[in-house]
């Protein structure tokens, strides 16, 4: 059964209790519109269904809730930025902001993040740069859970990729996506109701293909986007590899199978290669290519011919974004929704900081 | 039957067919060894296999060989190029030095091309980059073969992108693929075979599964890497249309259906949005973010420690780029073996030419 909340709730709800872990108003504020964000825009997986997640890396030591996040290296336009154990969902925007600086001041800024840990949706971040006239871009690597095509050995994480591209009249173009075939909040949702997963999702800890939605807690691993070779889960994989390697070798961070995992009830990997989790952002001034009108008229009529075009029967082809768009405007009026145990672990988090849910 | 002319042969044939094109020197050479590194690393639909349709663009007025390649739009990290329809083999090389550059200057370069055409391969380019400890990025639209998710109309090409990356002892990683599940080469095979292709490689007109390698010629579509929805197709759509929006959209290029086609007798498609068809480069300094040693250390641990993942009986786990690499040292020595279709293509050209092949 669901329960609806409204935004404004959620958004009391979790910045009391950023405050209580110690965060900053501003860092408090900030963290619970980044994790909001992906309850308005329908990604449940990424939002306030992790803040007791959050809370518990918090309280594991895991998680510094007064970072000093600082560029460490630079040039005009790459920056490593140092994310001090920081929460992800504050560290991800301050690096955002150096790579939408320094695009502003040299045409396109490039940052690699250590030292962080889960930065909720890509595509909020990607998304900071659109009101610059900017291509935003934004990765993170994760805990390890996908094997490499002819693998059976989890390496890489489900490692995202987010490109935000600003339209004139048209809404902007919002790609975000894991470069898994099924993200692992996909596979969460069938263990709730039980069902199978399609084949291409998932394998058995010996390499085999599995359709059950449990297989990862006996050692299973989540499949690169496409599934498997003859369909190019090596290409899933080289993409998996590069958000990786752009995450976490660039900046200093945990890479492949060092990466730490986001729940605090596993140890973190021993003989670190790095610090925390990694992310990569991007931003690109359209006007460093040809002036900002003419791009975003072409962009109009990029999205206006890609969505007219001839569907196959009983369907519609979408533009990236559109169905997030369309769901956030509608939870910001009629609230969101949560499921039962999200509920019961928010008002575990409410007790355990003697705050109302 | 496969018969077996050696590299020297091959590139001294090439570029004399593309000095009688009227192309200088400098650019006969380059084009040659561009052409050529397609056949060395066995993608071999992309190499002399593809010399007479650029024989024809060019006899049909399509390629200028004596283009004015130049910049026409920039910021310190960012470009516009106009390849003024000069061979994509020549124009490609010349953007991605732009981008290099750039890089030199302020740790990043970014260059968006227009009015070029077919470029031989992605990982090429973005191999320019490796020599200066730098990351290299590379991009193109192509003609539209591939049906966006839930489409039955073909939108994009098969929209390649390559990234590679430095390391110290270890050979440099380098990803180079097609955002479709399979390449249209792949399909070129199996018709040659008479064999049928595996689901999710392509669909009829009506958008139904299909495993005709010929269903191209009926008004089929290839699909987007993913296959279909359940699977990530949206995904692979998504990628594809990043990669026709920064190559074509940013820099005045024909982008989606507009692209104009490889083959001189399919007509350009009508009112076209820009000019020619586009590409995309990028370069990172790693020493912009990090010293360059010191990245380089951790992409030789990244390199083995990923070798050394545990595979699938009778499997081993690939880093991109090895078997390219593998195959690259192999022909040079031994030769590159081209099929008779191929061989007697290229004397119809040596016939056009009165050269001998």
């Amino acid at each position: 059964m669901d329960h609806i909340y409204s935004y404004e709730h959620l958004t009391r709800f979790t910045n009391e209790v950023f405050l209580h872990m110690g965060c900053s108003e501003e860092h408090a504020q900030l963290a619970s519109e980044v994790l909001l964000s992906a309850d308005l825009r329908g990604i449940d997986s990424h939002g306030v269904a992790r803040l007791s997640g959050y809370v518990r890396l918090w309280e594991a030591g895991r998680i510094n809730a007064t970072p000093n996040i600082r560029i460490v290296h630079e040039t005009p336009s790459t920056a490593t930025v140092d994310g001090d154990g920081g929460l992800g969902l504050v560290v991800a925007p301050f690096a955002m902001k150096v790579a939408i600086e320094k695009a502003t001041n040299v045409g396109s800024g490039w940052v690699s993040v250590k030292h962080s840990n889960h930065f909720g949706i890509a595509g909020y971040h990607a998304m900071m740069a659109l009101q610059n006239d900017m291509i935003g871009m934004a990765m993170t690597n994760a805990s390890p859970l996908v094997a490499p095509t002819f693998a059976t050995e989890r390496m890489l994480g489900t490692n995202p990729i987010a490109v935000a591209i600003p339209a004139k009249s048209q809404p902007p173009f919002v790609a975000d996506f894991a470069t898994t075939t099924a993200a692992n909040g996909k596979l969460e949702i069938l263990q709730r109701k039980n069902q199978e997963a399609p084949t291409g999702w998932v394998q058995t800890k010996e390499g085999d293909t599995s359709t059950n939605p449990n297989i990862l807690k006996d050692g299973g691993a989540l499949l690169p986007l496409g599934g498997d070779r003859e369909h190019g889960s090596h290409k899933g994989y080289c993409l998996g590899a590069i958000v990786d390697i752009f995450s976490a070798v660039l900046s200093g961070a945990n890479y492949g199978p060092w990466a730490p995992p986001f729940v605090s009830f596993l140890p973190l990997p021993p003989n670190p290669v790095g610090e925390g989790l990694g992310h990569f952002f991007g931003a690109m001034r359209v006007d460093g290519f040809r002036p900002a009108d003419e791009f975003k008229e072409h962009m109009d009529n990029w999205i206006n011919r890609f969505r007219s075009t001839k569907p196959i029967e009983g369907h519609q082809v979408l533009i990236p974004g559109d169905p997030e768009r369309e769901m956030d405007a509608e939870r910001r009026v009629s609230g969101i929704p949560l499921l039962t145990p999200v509920v019961n672990d928010l008002q575990g988090v409410a007790d355990k900081f003697k705050i109302n849910f």
